[in-house]
């Protein structure tokens, strides 16, 4: 019962074999190969216009290439007091972007709100003093679990467009906000005004596996120099390509974020159902933020069920963790089986369970 | 007929086989899985010591972490004129060591001698103008397809060390080398004064994985955030490590490097036995760097073979590439076949052969 | 009337006549003339202890080379929100430090107290996401005018300490917190547990001139480089040491400070003295943070006084800047006389004051 | 007999005249004071159009802030081999350039010829592996003491510009060129294909004061942040705008190159005179290259002459240095009084002097 990140399963069964079948024979190195070319021309496809691909092994290094090509090392960026940039990636969009600084905004649910943008920007010195902030960084889904509408993303890109800053998503989630919304990729990317994507393919599906997407070609042109001197151009570039290939294809991406999304849904209203327990935030996508009666939280522990504490600082105004609760996060994924929700449930709610 | 690079390949069947065999159920994130472990002991096994070991997957990103954590920001590493990390990595070394230097020096054959690291230290300056030396990189094998030996590597740690730099060795070739030298992993490295190992892989029968090796662990203690920031800490940690537990298990990649050698022996010695074919540099190891008549080069090519033009900057000094000759690189890898060898040196030969 | 700031104002006369006398003749360049070496003889002296030293011509130059000794790239600084090098220096320290990053606490007149020091690094994840602390930095006197005492600073010291975290002291107004306390230099600084100084000059009398002080010379090993390679190493360095020869001779330094300090009280009493003023933060040293009605400062500004708003962000929890009210900052120099003291005091009281 | 570099004399008596004429009284900080603006407009007015201005300290400071506006961190600088950015400034350009890196060429008398510029250019790889040039970097006066001519400068322009390379100026002096060749400041600048400029001013009567010019304005966009992030921002601004505004002002600070070059060509000439003597490299400006007998180079140390050997990498291919030769620089400065020079040439000529 392990619902401690999407990351802690292997590759999905497709990805697996198309890492398989992509290996024997020669291909040009460096992400020369034909796999590469098929991706990049799939994203082109899912996107409905011509957008620049660089595909890398891992969110962090995807994120902080992404920024650096889109602040200069004397600028700010800003995003969300929470954001996996600021608070999870040990300072690589700080190292990438040459010592440019992010700064963190507070907001419900690690989200934003463009109020707070606004006045945070509108509110910076126009003095030298001052770094010039030149990106937004905002993380779909966010990192307590909710969903950007294609409508507030529009209304956030407003707000940084019109004072200068590119908009940068942070998609490490971006097939589960998908899905959840039921819209088309370019909806909730350059439709909205995105400028720059982190296509998170890792969290749902693959091994190690992400895209940083450029929604203008001509701004991506910096990028295969950057991704080369990070060290983020693998040699065998199938490596990235074979698995995307068949993380696109026939819309598997999708099935396995759909899949992950219902799981967290069943999960989040089994355990709402047992009293003491109430959601921290709503679940929307395929994290479950629920706090919960220690003594409840000992028991799904003492079962065998693996997840982390959360922090409190983004609960709405009216909600608090008493002393004997805990706020907690339960991650579900392709790989999760109704089982393991069953199981967890059964735990939750008293019932006899066999041992796993 | 592919000799390109040893990047053109894929895995090898058993490292295959492990990514496959690893993908099934959770296991912790960012390293911390049990397969991790297990290679790290298996390091300190092959080195017969304790080593501090980080796993990326890229070669360029290995170099650059080590150098990083050995040079500060201010400071100088020594390499040869044509060592990757000066001239193939787009800069990587600069970036992760926040903006030190490279010296490059001359050596024939990319092989640095003592006498050469030696004198250049001693003529530096000792001004505040000058950066101060803290590292020399020596490439094994080097870039013109060299190994070094014990004592020559000896020879070159007692220069660096009595000047106070510590040494780094880029392994991408590791195997190769060891297996043409017949020694044991500890003889060409700490035993001969290396501080830090980039150990290759990839190029040898992994699809991305590489290890940076500190044999004094103390040395390696910034390590982890310095992974992590650069982006190079993969979340589902196994992609590496279960390619480096098959590597390194059952003397695999001993077989698949002494293969590589194998075959590139028998090309040296087929290609040399062509009237008018000479070697630039001797073939060690699994590279053939041969002077070709214009006509033979324009023969292979014409017959599909596929490898790279190289420089003559390191020629000895009385070898020379005339106008109607070109020199060349082919380099073979575990993914060679007789077959491959036999097809080529017909060609060379002018015997008849049949279509691919 | 100008309080704008103690940078308004040139050189006091000593410090002046110094450089004038420095001028002629032939001194080696780079600092080695032997007016640096008095000058580094002199803050041995003046701290009662070896100390290695650095000049620089720039408060942000020298906190940014200090914090780059002792934060590694990766590594995290502490220090208040409202800090000057986080708030200032347009990303100074972070690109001193390549990337490493600035944490801003909060403290009522942008003073740390150790409790919130303490409870920050602890509560501190100990993962890989997470930049490891390693300085933290307080500003004596405080960016709202208040002065550390020697128990508060051993006690912030402490903390810091028993974490592995070096003491960092920007002491731009180091001599006005100085003679606030009637203490010695050495009680503030190392006695206390301050590892780096920071001595500034420049508001104090000088035209350019801040010193880097180590109080571990082993710890400044690598600032001769540093200093030289952001390009703070003047080549006519007699313009650093004339200056600071002169503002440490004959307690020229402790006599500007002192009269600074007394225009601020004389400043502050007056000021008090009229209905609706109040103080934000108790003046300490040469600053004085007021609460005006806006009339009040509608009329001092229309009688020419220059001086800058303030951020009411360190405001006591009882303390509220109201609708009709302004929160301003003036400053004091050695250069300030007690007739403009008094000038600005008429119009504060509505007295009848001759145009300027 | 100081003769070792034109920085060991302080300021000139106007300069210095003018930083005591600008002490007193308020004036705004961080270069918004009237001075600065006079010495803008007086720089337009130099170079016959609007140019953009940023005044620093050091010229290291001024070329890695010039560079740093050029060269993105993922680029290539193109100079001599034997360059101040890249010889002698501890690294500063890749500090500033976050990485970026320097390539030296050769070239007699440290002068870029535009056939190796262009070779090398054009030799280089596509690769990704390879950093994109982006700037050529040339030394007007060279550091063999060569003046490039305006056509010479142009040619080399015209190679950098059809490649995509923006071209800067080491300036450090700039005047004793001018006046050399007898030129308007446009015509080797901008009207030559310049198009940033180190405008250097402390080797030639300021004390510490650079300008980086930039001929396009929106090139330096960036320049205000980048100056203050590296801590080149003086707060007491008239530091740096009172000497310059005395160095451009009636011409003092051609009169000061004028004098210097002088000074050089006596030296020059009467060291000529001197059996034995002979010049490493023509006397163009105001540094002399000779090449002595080592019992000259003994009698002139023994009488107290002061002055650097030199480096013969850049010799003409048919000169040398004998076993009993030295290679010798000398700099005269506004400084050097015929006095000096007399003194000199007559210990040269083993004529008998009086006691210094």
């Amino acid at each position: 019962m392990n619902f401690a990140s999407d990351n802690v399963m292997g590759a999905s069964r497709p990805v697996l074999e198309a890492l398989v079948a992509a290996n024997d024979g020669p291909m040009p190195a460096y992400g020369a190969d034909p796999l590469t070319a098929r991706v990049e021309a799939a994203f082109c496809g899912l996107f409905e216009r011509e957008v620049a691909v660089s595909l890398v092994a891992t969110g962090t290094g995807a994120n902080a290439l992404a920024l650096s090509a889109l602040v200069p090392p004397y600028g700010l960026a800003v995003c969300h007091a929470e954001a996996h940039i600021i608070d999870d990636e040990c300072g690589a969009p700080e190292f990438f972007m040459h010592g440019a600084k992010l700064a963190g905004l507070p907001g419900v649910g690690a989200k934003l709100a463009p109020d707070t943008v606004a006045a945070y920007l509108d509110g910076l010195s126009r003095s030298v003093k001052q770094m010039p902030p030149r990106a937004l960084s905002i993380s779909q889904v966010t990192e307590c679990g909710l969903v950007y509408t294609p409508d507030e993303i529009r209304a956030l890109a407003d707000v940084a467009h019109a004072r200068g800053l590119a908009v940068h998503m942070d998609g490490a989630r971006f097939a589960n906000a998908l899905v959840a919304l039921g819209c088309r990729p370019a909806e909730i990317t350059w439709k909205a005004g995105v400028d720059v994507l982190t296509f998170g393919a890792t969290k749902n599906g693959c091994l190690a596996a992400e895209a940083v997407i450029f929604f203008d070609p001509a701004q991506a042109e910096s990028m295969p120099w950057r991704r080369k001197r990070s060290g983020h151009t693998l040699s065998k570039g199938r490596l990235l390509s074979a698995q995307l290939d068949a993380y696109l294809a026939d819309s598997h991406w999708l099935a396995n974020a759909r899949h992950a999304n219902a799981m967290a849904a069943c999960l989040s209203q089994g355990l709402c159902e047992r009293p003491g327990v109430r959601l921290a935030w709503a679940t929307q996508a395929n994290e479950v933020f629920a706090i919960l009666p220690r003594s409840l939280d000992e028991a799904l522990r003492a079962a065998g069920a693996v997840y982390h504490p959360w922090t409190p600082s983004s609960l709405p105004p009216d909600e608090r963790v008493a002393e004997d609760e805990v706020l907690v996060r339960l991650v579900t994924s392709f790989a999760t089986s109704p089982e393991m929700i069953d199981r967890l449930l059964a735990v939750a709610h008293g019932r006899r369970v066999a041992a796993e």
